[in-house]
């Protein structure tokens, strides 16, 4: 009834565009399959750490060549700065004490990077010599803190809401370098929900409206 | 050509047997199918814990009814006693600090319970008012401990090599009690069988044979 261009062509294309969809959404459903399968994250980090030069992961290359008198190499420092500079969204930070140079660095040029940093800690640490919490506040970073005679003992990082940091290191260069330590890098949700919602309430309960240090 | 009961009987036994066989032997496989794929266990507790009463746990009923005055219930540390009590056949323990009354006694059961106790400490806070260490060691529980000038700062708990209890909690009073810390429960291999290394590593390095104290 038709000629037979007009009778064949569009058949022809429309059967190739469902075999082309149709081979589109398989690799699409296999992909969504893999990432879903994509096993969690587990890894354990011993330290102390030997030195290392970790200028390059921190954005510091200095004239080239590297005037960093540490050897390269990987170490559970370089590893634990790895993990955390992978955040991209979102970087939650509950330390008792923090004062290592390499990691107040790896948290200031993420904040630089438009990751939104929150820092919880401790008020009876935060101001020892040597403590980076001055400076990370000085950068514009959001830092809340306790008022409790009770120590904030926790020592954890979540990165972009899905991968926890924790442990028993604090953030010190003796803990990194001197101590007997380790670090869980952890992706199931049956820890990194928990810790998440520990973090909300203690940030709830350390907003300064509460203090009363003051009273009326 | 044989008599009906002695053609007949036998095969029926069999027959009888063979169903009873394959039934038992189905139900092994499935048991065994459940216990591969019972979940591991993946608990988080967060401290301070409020005072609860932990004497029933511990074996210390006393006198009917409990004179204990703390009340009755769930908390933070009954679930962290619960646990360690589930130890049948070993326990390695490796804590920077140890002065809980109530761990202490529930480490001290286990090993009257026959359980083989391991642990492993940091001399400077060994021998502190309140520690258990001594009592432990009295108890005969092998204790072995740094000579290192930094600390031996984990404060983590292997259950019958297959349980891992670890995170930023001192088994202190004043951590249960008045700070904020967390502990984890694992089950999975990729952080139960690394913390295990880390253990006998440090138990071999810890030797008293290799102690310097005396130099020669």
């Amino acid at each position: 009834m038709w000629p037979g261009r007009l009778a064949t062509l569009p058949w022809r294309w429309a059967g190739g565009m469902a075999l082309a969809l149709g081979l589109v959404l398989l690799a699409a459903r296999g992909w969504r399959r893999r990432r879903r399968r994509r096993a969690p994250r587990r890894e354990v980090l011993f330290f102390p750490s030997p030195l290392t030069c970790t200028a390059a992961l921190l954005g510091e290359p200095g004239p080239a060549p590297c005037l960093c008198p540490l050897p390269p190499g990987d170490s559970p420092l370089g590893r634990l700065l790895r993990r955390l500079l992978s955040a991209r969204r979102s970087l939650e930070l509950c330390l008792f004490a923090f004062s290592s140079p390499q990691l107040g660095r790896a948290v200031q040029l993420l904040h630089r990077r438009g990751v939104r940093v929150r820092l919880l800690t401790d008020a009876d640490y935060m101001a020892l010599p040597g403590s980076q919490i001055g400076r990370l506040r000085q950068a514009g970073i959001q830092v809340r803190h306790d008022q409790e005679s009770g120590y904030m003992h926790h020592k954890f990082a979540i990165v972009d809401k899905k991968m926890l940091i924790t442990g028993s290191l604090n953030w010190t260069t003796q803990a990194i370098q001197n101590n007997r330590e380790n670090v869980l890098i952890v992706e199931d949700a049956e820890y990194v929900e928990p810790f998440l919602a520990e973090f909300e309430r203690i940030w709830e309960e350390y907003n300064p409206a509460n203090y009363i240090f003051f009273p009326k």
